[in-house]
């Protein structure tokens, strides 16, 4: 099994839009950033809804089909479950909104952060069933599988790295994403898969047995980063590619021999390295990283 | 199933000594932490390998000995992973040695925390190969257990979090640690199994499955604490008892349902917040928890 040879194109690289939303520092529009992606001859990109709305939904399909810039996914849905059966409701409407959002700018798939505790993200926990949330999530995401397949968006479940549980993902293996995409989708239709991301998966001792598991129909999207020793926060400390403990080409090998062919998308939190830096710096390390060690 | 009654007893419980090394910023002595326990009503405790070595083994063994205060564990062999034969070499004197001081002091059993990347823990990761090190860990548990089974210490491969791969242990679900377990014993003798410890597995979906799947003969030791909402430290902002999220009543419930009729032993690294206070009312605080939450 040979990899894709990267080094000498840029096809299968995508820009998660998180990784240089922050530039020395400061918010840059998503506009700002679609340029400066096209300028080093990046075609991909994978944007977040608030950056999307900051600009408004068309302005940002406009100017993606007039570069001809396409994308390697839509940041996201999910964000489940409620305390009561009016935010649990809400949650579907907005995912319906995600799901149209995604269809809109033409997205091979809509990303699921499926959510957790309801009020941990603000440190205020409703209660602590997580067999609760996970029933709601799975609930959750079946409603809103039964709406994306009559539009004909795929939605690519991501599994959270476990010390993001509590606050906001209850799926945190690819095993237990793939066991509830088995019990929605027992077809393997291709509408619902999951979001392979490094960060959140590469400890797992049963991950190659579980992305050969996945196989092609399953594996709607790969993401890319790396993890830092010392990790000196939960949420916005990841590292380049090429500067943690990450087997990079190994993963990816994993992925295409189970005939994952789509992009490497390069999704870096980063507050207090590359959220520092110009973003032309960042995308230029990126797009050699991608061709080097990704 | 109910629940043993922890309310109107202390007898289950155990204060791992990492809990109250620091009291008001400062590192105490052994001997004065095991006098607080004492005077207080513990009745066990968990001490670890460089505190004991700071005092004395013999003097540490005799003060236990005159107070009638027992062990719940020892803490701690593993870090057996190494760059080369020398090392490996180095790690297995080592854990005999461990081995002979948990007996000395008649411990019910020797944790393991069994290592990862060598010079991870330093930021300097010597490789990335987690699959070699895993084999490494087998290996020397292997060699440790041979050793162990002659002394009649207990081996008690505790699965660490997942945020912990790269530097303290690559075994890092129960599932795992049970699939060494299975593999290096299995006859289910009582010399290999496992410490559970809340903080590291209660986010896994297989948890209650695997805690049934180790039964009486594997379930060592059982250790409590909190996850808190935000977690601002991936090693040390461990919470009281509590205070966070985690599910104490439920996961003891299948402990005990498995057979487990060992201690609760509080374990709680907090840099922030417990290591600042005094000692006394950590510990009070620990009682108080223990009777009402644990």
């Amino acid at each position: 099994m040979t990899l894709r040879d990267f080094s000498t194109s840029l096809d299968a690289l995508s820009i998660n839009t998180a990784t240089v939303r922050r530039q020395r520092g400061a918010e840059v529009p998503l506009t700002h950033i679609i340029d400066q992606c096209a300028a080093l001859g990046i075609g991909a990109i994978s944007p977040w809804r608030d950056q999307v709305a900051a600009v408004g939904l068309d302005q940002v399909a406009q100017q993606l089909r007039a570069l001809g810039m396409g994308l390697s996914g839509y940041c996201r849905g999910g964000f489940y479950p409620a305390t009561d059966r009016a935010g649990l409701q809400a949650a579907l409407d907005d995912n319906r909104r995600a799901v149209d959002e995604a269809k809109t700018l033409d997205a091979p798939c809509l990303v699921l952060v499926v959510g957790s505790l309801p009020g941990a993200l603000d440190g205020r926990a409703a209660h602590k069933d997580i067999a609760r949330v996970r029933d709601e999530v799975r609930d959750g995401i079946a409603a809103t599988l039964e709406y994306a397949r009559g539009v004909g968006m795929p939605l690519a479940i991501e599994p959270l790295h476990p010390m993001q549980a509590a606050d906001r993902a209850c799926i945190n293996t690819l095993e237990q994403a793939l066991d509830v995409c088995d019990e929605l989708d027992p077809g393997r239709s291709g509408a619902l898969g999951v979001a392979v991301d490094v960060y959140h998966v590469w400890w797992d001792p049963k991950l190659a047995q579980q992305i050969a598991r996945a196989g092609h129909e399953r594996l709607l999207a790969y993401h890319v980063c790396d993890w830092l020793t010392p990790t000196r926060d939960l949420l916005s400390d990841r590292g380049m590619m090429g500067d943690g403990v990450i087997e990079l080409k190994k993963i990816r090998g994993w992925m295409e021999a189970a005939g994952y062919s789509g992009h490497a998308e390069v999704e870096i939190f980063s507050q207090r390295d590359w959220w520092q830096r110009g973003g032309d710096e960042t995308l230029a390390t990126c797009i050699e990283r991608h061709r080097s060690v990704v």
